[in-house]
């Protein structure tokens, strides 16, 4: 390797080590932190991210990346896609002022600040001069970009590379109308009860269950751990260190166990990164959306499906035998897939899950082309809400104001959540095809075989391919909705006799 | 103040930025991290380590506090004293290359794993060539700087500001005679028992007796914790997140007690510097000896004397009914406090302890100096223990192989333990005059006015006075033992009945 590349590479392991620094001190300031420590903590990222920043903007790196990039040529090589991901990454850079970075950073502080009081409050008036200020400076970020077909294109582009907004849309148009008839379908049906789901269940045991199963899917407590958090989360300190949280709500005591389920799946495609693209920019996972095809694989297409529980209901029941008191397998199977249209995203069901994604969507795009007033939101909210779901949020805090993301100025996100879904059942219809008697081994209770495919297929590349060339390259074809329909279909037409 | 105070200020800002990162990291690495995570987390504090390195030594700094010092010449202003506490940490950061810095830490790792072999095997031999290069890069690191008085004064001066090996050789030449002919009069007076600290205790009970304690002595938990960690540490974050460790010895229950009010005393020292140091050089203690008076100062005059144990035996006793059936609270008193020479430093009680010490300063003076060669250490540090406290170690693993401050280049250490026993016996008599009841409030678990009286005295200048200085300023005297010769010879003789 040149020593032009070796300069490159000691530039971006760096910020790689910066960034993986950054992480802990997050990790730890959701995990362990003291109040105190609080306002010193926001001052260190601060410091961290403006080094890291430094780093990689510099004139330095801009002409090492342009000399380099005549050398390296082939993108299927890996010095290629290092070059290609670090690139773009510092053109976006190089594009937003360090000026701007720091006025969004104190207008997020403001509105995410204003956000838990608006929520508290349930009054979206509080909240709506600053969500205001945030869509203009997403504006004015958009602005810093050369035109593209959708304004909505440049922040969707942050999430998942190569993403276009016209892209997301039919993908949508597509499974919407089958999505909203198969609802229909499944309300007119006969429902399933899971009020087992919402005896008392012991905090310990279901932590240490969820650890059991998590710990069978091959999540390596030497190279990992599980903590205590307000919010579940994965986050990557090494390919060595990657970790979870998870938290317990007594008023839904098993999420617990499905959100393990769900960080262990982002977890395992970070464990699974080549070793040799550490500290470099393909260290990673190449978008949100595959991350979360993965973390809703191994939460839903596995941890909600009946091979699944037919290897550790027997377990599970013997660990809560007053709680699972007549309860069948089939009864606990049909119960945590029980589908209910409901106000909150996070708590949604699998058949519901992406309306909401959709709606907020419509609005983020709204709101960025200027076609929605800010001010008119929670009509629109609640209108859509009707339309989507056939419910009504009683509140603000039950309908727009419910998640962080605009808080912070996050725009463009919300679709990933969707398009993992997606992605999942693609790739579970291929996975499949390869691993013939798939439902055999989760019935058995092992995922080796399964966690290797992916570990083949998906994890190792890291950031090597953008999403689209990621799935079309495994399915053959890129992100479509059909296979989702079609597992969707089959799974809720089994419960509900459909 | 001035731009070029800002700008300097804002360098200064981002170093400790930096640093108090690396001891996030530092700290997770010995509390929570998995195995996996070692590699990549030794690179991240490499990492931040130079780019601290780098910011802290640029032309530039050198060039404002060139500039800086000619406008802030008070030096009882605290412009003064950050300038002049940078201008020594940027002289000494600027003599040593970075390449000898690397040098050294890649000569520390070797050692490292071969102290850990040669202590595990019990035999020096590993560890000598290894020992023998870290001196030879000890001598190395001296050469940088201007001949001192002796070539142990550049590497005291690391760890203990402006003091002289000539100071210590001093102070400790007039404590040994003392505390020699006290360890005799004691070894031949009526032991005392201990065997109810040797029984087996609740680690959980012991672990929350520990926070118990140090919640009453004031720290704050909202601007801290105590962890779990193979050793007993202090660390510091920002001045309101300053987290203690501590661990639990099976064989030694109660040393769990000891350890949190050690740790405590440190840990009360940082949260009482001046919340306007923060992010300066003065925002930390000023030496490793004023910091080990306020640990030993909470751990032994507050934590092993009667009036403490008065108030919390009850306690104790309420707590461990059957460990401590038939002990009174005066056999509890003499057992903590027992007597009797050991081979490990760690684990000595305050008559023995500073002997441990003389023995390590003689022979690292005989090391840099050259009057003792590396192959000789093992019998030297035999013949010393027989003359010091009239025992032989059975092994080099529970003699000259026993510490790990060699192993990592560390040499100019070891005597901040012993300064730090005596200052404390110094710091107690000033404010034993300052505070009449003193006795009467530890018997009653009030400990306020004692701490508030060391955050007046002591914390708030954290860095401000270098520590001669600082004691001079509080006791009228410098750094002398004649108060510790005393605080021990009537303790002892109580204990003793000499």
């Amino acid at each position: 390797m040149s020593d032009k590349f070796n300069r490159f590479k000691e530039i971006v392991g760096e910020v790689s080590d910066i960034g993986h620094a950054a992480s802990v001190l997050g990790w730890d300031q959701q995990v362990n932190m003291p109040p105190g420590g609080g306002e010193a903590r926001g001052q260190q990222l601060a410091t961290l991210s403006k080094i890291a920043q430094e780093k990689f903007t510099s004139d330095e790196m801009g002409q090492l990346l342009e000399d380099l990039q005549k050398d390296y040529t082939d993108p299927e090589t890996d010095e290629g896609a290092i070059l290609r991901v670090a690139s773009r990454a510092y053109d976006k850079a190089r594009r937003v002022p360090p000026e701007f970075v720091a006025e969004q950073a104190i207008a997020a502080t403001k509105a995410f600040e204003a956000w838990v009081e608006a929520k508290g409050k349930s009054d979206f008036s509080i909240f709506q001069p600053f969500l205001e200020k945030n869509v203009e400076l997403v504006k004015r970020y958009v602005a810093f970009f050369p035109p593209a077909d959708h304004p909505y294109d440049v922040l969707l582009d942050d999430y998942e590379p190569g993403m276009k907004t016209a892209e997301v849309k039919e993908i949508f148009n597509n499974l919407r109308p089958k999505q909203v008839s198969l609802l229909k379908a499944i309300s007119e049906a006969k429902q399933v009860r899971d009020d087992f789901l919402h005896k008392k269940y012991n905090e310990q045991k279901i932590w240490n269950f969820s650890e059991k199963i998590i710990a069978k899917f091959g999540y390596d407590f030497n190279r990992g751990r599980q903590d205590k958090a307000p919010h579940p989360f994965e986050t990557t300190f090494s390919v060595n260190d990657v970790r979870i949280t998870n938290r317990f709500e007594p008023g839904n005591p098993l999420a617990t166990l499905f959100s393990a389920m769900h960080e262990c799946g982002h977890a395992l495609y970070e464990l699974g990164v080549a070793q040799e693209y550490e500290r470099t920019p393909l260290e990673s996972g190449t978008s949100l959306a595959v991350h979360e095809s993965q973390s809703r694989m191994w939460e839903n297409l596995v941890g909600r499906s009946f091979p699944f529980w037919e290897h550790f209901f027997p377990e599970i029941k013997k660990t809560f035998p007053s709680q699972l008191d007549g309860v069948s397998l089939k009864t606990f199977y049909k119960g945590i897939n029980k589908v209910e249209p409901s106000f909150i995203r996070v708590n949604a069901d699998e058949a519901t899950y992406n309306m909401h994604i959709m709606l907020r969507l419509e609005l983020e795009i709204g709101m960025v082309d200027g076609s929605i007033a800010i001010k008119d939101l929670p009509e629109i909210w609640n209108e859509k809400m009707r339309d989507y779901l056939g419910i009504t949020p009683p509140s603000d805090a039950l309908g727009v104001l419910q998640d962080i993301h605009w808080s912070y100025g996050s725009i463009g996100y919300f679709s990933t959540y969707a398009l993992g879904n997606i992605v999942s059942a693609q790739l579970w219809e291929r996975i499949n095809k390869d691993i013939k008697d798939l439902g055999e081994q989760i019935r058995k209770g092992q995922f080796s075989v399964l966690r290797e495919w992916l570990r083949e297929n998906v994890h190792k590349y890291g950031h090597k391919y953008d999403p689209q060339d990621l799935v079309q390259k495994i399915t053959g074809s890129k992100i479509d909705s059909a296979a989702y329909v079609r597992y969707l279909t089959k799974k809720y037409s089994d419960i509900y006799g459909l």
